[in-house]
C-alpha cells in the first residue's frame, strides 16, 4: 500500500455533518491501490466495547488519489472511528497514529478519529432555493439601456463598439427590468450584478457612496423596481459587495486625505505615514490601484459600517444575496461577523466569495455559503481550450475539485466558464460552437449552480478586461441569430429541474479518452459524453465521434 | 519522487502569519525522498513578471514525511507562491494543480498557492507570559486542607487514603494559598485548578451554581484571596470552564424538570420529549451520565449565560485563563463568541481547550490559544511506558505532532505526562525513577508549556480515575523524601528560562536508537539524550548507557 497517500483530516471536507444526525466521512488512498476500505465506528464513549463496521464506497477518483466515502446516520453523534483497509495482501488500521497492523481500542481515546458532537450551530446547510439555482451575471453598463429619459452625456461610445477601459455604453437597471422576461425565458432564476453604487468608473468597483445607486445606472427607486419585478417573475437578485476597498472619492477617505491622523477615519484604512498621498501610494490599496484604497477590515468601526450596508440592501430592498469582491483579502473575522448579520436579516440570503483558490477555510459554515468556482473554469479551459487535458485527465481533475469541499458546498458552488475577470470562453475555444455546446452541457449538468456571463447565449467574443465586457447584441437576439444557443441554455435549465440534479449522484470517468459525467437519481439518469480528441472513442458501447459530445437521457421525466 | 506524499494546504499549519508581515510556509514530502526544495514567490499581482526563489530547509522529519519550512519577511503580504522540487533526477513545480514539469505563470492566478493578505484580525499571537509558563494542575480536594475552621463533616476519608469515586478528603482554596510559596519554589508560575464551583461531587465537574465557589473548597472571598496572593508571587491562576454540561441540580435544569416545555430554559438543553426524565435519559448529557445534562450551546441565550460567567471571573476576580472542559463537544460558534468576550476583558487571558485529538480547526486564532497536548502524552507513554517506540520512532512522532500545528500554537501547547483523566505516569512506567527523570526533562525542554499534575514531584502513583487523584504527601515533602525530584523540577524550570527555550530552535533525531532533542538559541544549546533500549547507544560520539538519559548544556548562561 502507498502509505504516504492515505489521508483523513477531522472536521474538514473529509468529515462533515449533513444534518443533526447524519455525517459524511471520506478517506483518501492512492489511486487503484486499495481493494477494500471499511469504517469502524461507535459513540466515542463506548467504542472498544461495541462498534459497527461498514464498507466504504469509492466515490471519486482523481489524478493520484481515490476517495472513499460513506454517510452515516447516527443516534449518538459523538462519533469515534478508525478505518480498516485491505490492499489485497495485508490489512491495516488507520487512526490519528497512522497505519498500523493492530489497533488497541483500550487507548483509542488518544488516537481514534472523531467528530466529537454535531452542534447545529456548526452545520452549513444548503440554501433550499439554490437547489434549482441558475445564475446570470450582468455587467450593467453593457447589458441594456432602459432609461431613455436620462442624461446620456456620459455615454462615450456606440452600443456594440469594442470597449476600452474608459467606455461608457449606457446600460442601466431599467434596461435589466425590460429584459426580465427574456431572462426568465432563458431559464435563469437568479441575476448577479457587478457593482451598481456610485462610482466614476464603468465597472464601479471603486465605490464612493454605498448608499446610492450610480446615476448612470438609475436610482435607488430603480433598484427597488428591479427587485420587485424580478421577484414577481420568480427571479432573485444578488449584488456585488465591494468591501475590500473603495474609491479615493469616498467621503471617509477624503476626510483622511484632508485631516490625516486627526481624521476619525484614519484607522478605517491602512496608511503608512501621517496622510495618504496618492503619488507616494503610502497606503494599502487594491492591486496597485491608488484610486482604490483598501479598507482596514480588522477595525471594528469599519466592519460595522460595511456590514450595515449589507443589511440595508436586504432589509430595505429585499435583495437575495451578496457576491463578495476580492473576498480572500478581507479577514475571516470580517466575514464571520458579516455572515451573522446578513443571515439574521434573511436566512436564505446567499453569500458567495470571490476566491479563486482553495477556500475550504471560508466554507465551514461560519463565513460564506459558496464561492465562484474558478477551479472549474480552469479545468474547462485545460480541457476544451488549451489541449492540456484528455477525457481522463478532465474526469480526474473534476474529481479532485469535488474532493476539495464538502458535498453541501459542492452543491452550492457557483460554476462558471468565464466572467468579467477572464477572457470570454468562446474566444478561448476559438469560436468552436461544438465545444461551446459541450461546455454548456457540462456547466449545467455538473454538481453546483451554473452561472452564465451575460452574452454567453449570444456567443459573445472577447479577450481580457475590457474586451470581455462587450455590449449585448439585442438586434441579433431579435433576429433569431442565436436561437440555437438560447434554446440550448433553456433546455439545460429544464433538464436540471426535470432530472432532479440537485439530489443526483455524480460519477466521473473516461473511456477511450471520452470524458463521461453521469448524474443519477431514482429511476432517472443523465449521461454526458464529451470527446475532445481527434479520433472517435467508444464509451459504454457508443461511438462518440471526434470533437463531439452526446447526451443520453434515461427514465421518465 | 513519491508524488502522493507532497502536500501543502493554504491557510493552515502549512502557511500561517507570524506577524503583520512575516509568514511561515511549510511543504511536506516523503521522507528522504527529495534533495532540494525552493519556494518561488512574489506579490500575487506581479508574480510572473518578477519573483524571488529561496531554498527551504528540512526542519522536521516524521515517520513517513519530511517537512520543509521557510519564514518570509514580506513588504507586500498578498503572497503568491509555488514550490520547486529536485529529487536528484527531475525538477518539478508544485502548485494547486499538483506536480508538473512546467509552470505557466501567465495563468498562475488560477492555481498558484497564496496567502491573500495578512489581516491582523486573523493572526494568532503568542501570549507573552506563556513564553515562560510553567503550569501546575491541582485537583483541589486532594491538594491541601487550609481552612481548619470549616464544617468538615463532609470529609469521609483520612488524608492519604486511596480515593474512591465518592471520597472527600478536604482540600480547599486556602490550602492552595498556604502552599503558594512551595509552588513558587518549584518554579511554577501558573496554577490550573479543576472546577471549584458549587457541586455535590468531589471533582465538581457537575456544577449547580457557577457563581459560587463550592463550600467544600471555601468561599468566593477565598478565591479572591487566592488570586491576590498568587499574583503577589508572580503566579497566575487558570480555572476550569465546564460549559459543555452542568449538574442536574442547576436551577435552570430543575426548572425544566418541573415545567417541561413551559420552562423558559427548555431550549437551554437538548431534550427529546416534553420533560427531561433521568430514568429515561431522554436528553443529551455528558458521556452517559444522566446527572450531567448537556447544554445546548447553539442557543444564543445559553451562550450568553455561560460567556457572562467566563467574563465575570476575569473582571471580578482577575483570573488569568480558562481551561475548557470537553471543549470539542461544544460548537465552534460558541468558542468564537467566547474568545471575543474573554479577550475583550483581558487580552492576555489564556484559552486552553481539552481536545485530545487534532484540534487545528480550533487553533486558527478565532477560538482557543492552545490545547492540553494529549498527543504528546500518548507519545511519552508509547516511548517510556509501553515499549512501542524506540528513539527514532519517538523523534518521528514528536516531529509529526509539531507539524500538525503552527509554531505559534506549538509554543503555547500545554504539554503533560498525565492529568486527572489518565493513569499516573509514574505508575505507567512501573515506578522507574530514571524514566520519570528523563520524561520530566523532555516535558520541560520540549516546545510548549510544561504542565505537571500535582504530586508528580512526589512521584505519586495511581491508576485511572479515581486512583490518579490521591492526596498530596506533605509529610513526605517536609521530611525531604522527594527532594531529588523537587529540585529537578525547579532546575528544569530554571533551564527553560536561562536557555531562552521560548525562542529556541528545535531539532529532533535519533542515533543508534538514542532519542535526541536539541534546543538552540544564539550561543546556547541544550541537548537531551534519552536511551530506553536494553543496550548502550552512541550519539554525537557520546556513550549513552542503556536505560539512561543525559543532558548537555553548551554556552554561557
Amino acid at each position: 500500500m502507498n502509505k504516504h497517500a492515505v489521508q483523513h483530516i477531522i472536521d474538514s471536507a473529509y468529515c462533515f455533518p449533513v444534518s443533526e444526525n447524519r455525517i459524511t466521512i471520506r478517506l483518501r488512498t492512492a489511486k487503484n491501490d486499495v481493494e477494500k476500505v471499511w469504517i469502524i465506528y461507535e459513540s466515542k464513549y463506548v467504542i472498544g466495547q461495541t462498534q459497527e463496521k461498514l464498507p466504504m464506497e469509492k466515490k471519486l477518483s482523481g489524478e493520484l488519489f481515490d476517495y472513499y466515502s460513506i454517510t452515516l446516520d447516527l443516534k449518538d453523534t459523538r462519533l469515534a472511528y478508525v478505518f480498516y483497509l485491505f490492499d489485497g495482501k495485508d490489512y491495516f488500521y488507520f487512526s490519528e497514529d497512522g497505519l498500523t497492523a493492530n489497533y488497541d481500542f483500550k487507548v483509542g481515546f488518544y488516537n481514534f478519529f472523531q467528530y466529537p458532537y454535531i452542534n447545529t450551530a456548526d452545520i452549513l446547510d444548503q440554501i433550499k432555493w439554490t437547489e434549482q439555482g441558475v445564475f446570470y451575471q450582468i455587467f450593467v453598463d453593457r447589458f441594456c439601456i432602459g432609461d431613455n429619459e436620462k442624461d446620456k452625456s456620459y455615454i462615450n461610445c456606440s452600443w456594440g463598439d469594442i470597449p476600452t477601459p474608459k467606455s461608457f455604453a449606457g446600460g442601466d437597471l431599467r434596461g435589466i427590468v425590460s429584459k426580465l422576461d427574456y431572462l426568465k425565458g432563458l431559464g435563469v432564476n437568479t441575476i448577479y450584478l457587478t457593482p451598481i453604487f456610485r462610482s466614476k468608473s464603468n465597472h464601479k468597483y471603486d465605490i464612493s457612496d454605498y448608499y446610492e445607486v450610480d446615476s448612470h445606472f438609475g436610482s435607488n427607486e430603480d433598484l427597488r423596481l428591479l427587485v420587485q419585478e424580478a421577484h414577481g417573475r420568480g427571479i432573485k437578485l444578488v449584488l456585488d459587495a465591494v468591501f475590500n476597498h473603495c474609491s479615493e472619492d469616498m467621503a471617509q477617505f477624503q476626510d483622511v486625505v484632508a485631516n490625516g491622523k486627526a481624521s476619525k477615519y484614519y484607522d478605517w484604512f491602512v496608511i503608512y505615514g501621517d496622510k495618504p498621498d496618492k503619488a507616494l501610494g503610502n497606503y494599502e490599496m487594491f492591486a496597485s490601484c491608488a484610486y482604490m484604497p483598501k479598507f482596514n477590515t480588522s477595525n471594528e468601526e469599519t466592519q460595522k459600517y460595511l456590514i450595515d450596508i449589507a443589511c440595508h440592501y436586504i432589509e430595505e430592498y429585499d435583495i437575495d444575496g451578496w457576491r463578495l469582491d476580492v473576498s480572500d483579502e478581507v479577514s475571516h473575522d470580517f466575514w464571520r461577523n458579516f455572515r451573522k448579520a446578513v443571515k439574521a436579516c434573511k436566512e436564505d440570503c446567499i453569500i458567495l466569495g470571490e476566491n479563486w483558490h482553495d477556500a475550504s477555510n471560508y466554507l465551514r459554515g461560519d463565513q460564506y455559503d459558496s464561492i465562484m468556482n474558478y477551479a472549474f473554469t480552469k479545468a474547462c479551459l485545460d480541457f476544451f481550450a488549451w489541449n492540456k487535458f484528455n477525457g481522463e485527465q478532465m474526469a480526474n481533475k473534476l474529481s479532485d475539485i469535488l474532493a476539495r469541499n464538502t458535498d453541501t458546498v459542492n452543491a452550492m458552488m457557483l460554476n462558471l466558464l468565464d466572467s468579467h475577470d477572464t477572457h470570454r470562453f468562446f474566444s478561448e475555444i476559438n469560436l468552436d460552437e461544438e465545444k461551446m455546446n459541450a461546455a454548456l452541457h457540462l456547466l449545467y449538468l455538473f454538481p453546483g449552480i451554473p452561472c452564465i456571463f451575460y452574452g454567453t447565449e449570444t456567443l459573445t467574443q472577447g479577450g481580457y478586461d475590457p474586451d470581455c465586457r462587450r455590449c449585448m447584441d439585442w438586434d441579433g437576439i431579435e433576429s433569431g441569430k442565436y436561437a440555437k444557443t438560447i434554446s440550448l441554455v433553456k433546455r439545460l435549465a429544464d433538464l436540471r429541474r426535470d432530472y432532479e440534479l440537485a439530489s443526483a449522484q455524480t460519477m466521473l470517468e473516461a473511456q477511450e479518452g471520452v470524458f463521461i459525467l453521469r448524474r443519477l437519481t431514482k429511476g432517472k439518469e443523465i449521461v454526458l459524453y464529451i470527446n475532445v480528441q481527434d479520433k472517435e472513442g467508444i464509451a459504454d458501447g457508443r461511438v462518440i465521434p471526434a470533437h463531439s459530445h452526446e447526451l443520453v437521457l434515461k427514465g421518465d421525466v
